[in-house]
């Protein structure tokens, strides 16, 4: 089987080179020009895809963001208890986290400079909301315990979750992504102690 | 009672100048220039506290690092089963990040491009290891959860831990710090679930 040398640029293949470059970089230290030289085209070449850096950065969020609120969509996220919803929504959470890694790494890293980025913080804050509120039907139920306030428990289940983006690397080498989300699942339901 | 101006700096208060500058700017980012400008002083007279901002990066990681490690020598950090040493340490740990927060924030965005932050890198580590070691203790002692290995454990503990210098401002009007640090505790021991 031969490989053939790619010598063209889909919109797909030039978004993960951008996502890799930003997220090395910083969305606000990457320039056309660090672009251009990553994905070896020029930048007249980039142009004929997409308008600019942020409409790469849009699709590259988006990509997260329409994978993160596929989930709340999913039948399992809406049938049953609150805490089974609740469960079933965390573990799709990290799936989808160690599945589409260097997006939601762009994402979490995310400032709020441009309008692009603003509306990406709006979209992700959204996304927490519809979380918290089936934390909150959760412990209305009586399934989720009442002595944390929803928002701050909403904060680190996410602080938990989100930091997988640090240290996990799907490379095969390192602790499995199935591992990761029984293990995110039972810390945060079950806690450290044995019962 | 009336409040002199404070016309000189002691290496204390610079300090706090540069910590609050390398948060915002980060390390990398930061010149003399950002940090004369910042503390209202000439480049000459910062000279005169420190030999230059790496020296600077290295008293601030010190700091959070000394309070993070005087933990462990804590007399409740050493005594009882290692599940009421871990507890105990977690609660502490929490304590000193809130404490001491823009510290802490800048040890946890530390890079290692410089000498001072690789060593920053390995002194966190090594203080990684002493809490993964109190949780394999605990395991073995059969108050932990045997079901999640426990350098992941470990991580998404201080996942949860760390990610509360995101969101907590002690400006009064927030999340209280006693709240924050029952929360942790809780919800890292206990999960979410009611039992």
């Amino acid at each position: 089987m031969t490989t053939a040398r790619r010598d063209t640029y889909t919109p797909e293949s030039l978004l993960s080179v951008a996502v890799r470059v930003f997220n090395e970089r910083g969305y606000d230290g990457t320039s056309m020009e660090h672009l251009s030289k990553a994905a070896g085209i020029s930048k007249s070449s980039i142009y004929h895809h997409v308008s600019g850096k942020e409409e790469l950065l849009r699709r590259a969020v988006s990509r997260a963001l329409d994978g993160l609120f596929a989930i709340l969509d999913e039948p399992r996220a809406g049938e049953g208890r609150a805490v089974e919803r609740l469960e079933y929504v965390v573990r799709r959470t990290v799936e989808v986290l160690t599945a589409e890694l260097p997006y939601v790494t762009l994402l979490l890293r995310v400032r709020g400079n441009t309008g692009t980025e603003r509306w990406a913080l709006e979209r992700r804050r959204d996304f927490d909301h519809r979380v918290a509120e089936l934390l909150r039907a959760a412990a209305a139920e009586g399934d989720v315990r009442g002595d944390v306030e929803v928002r701050l428990a909403t904060r680190l289940l996410f602080g938990m979750i989100n930091s997988i983006v640090e240290w996990y690397r799907p490379d095969g080498r390192g602790t499995a992504e199935r591992e990761i989300v029984d293990a995110v699942v039972l810390m945060a339901f079950g806690g450290l102690r044995q019962h």
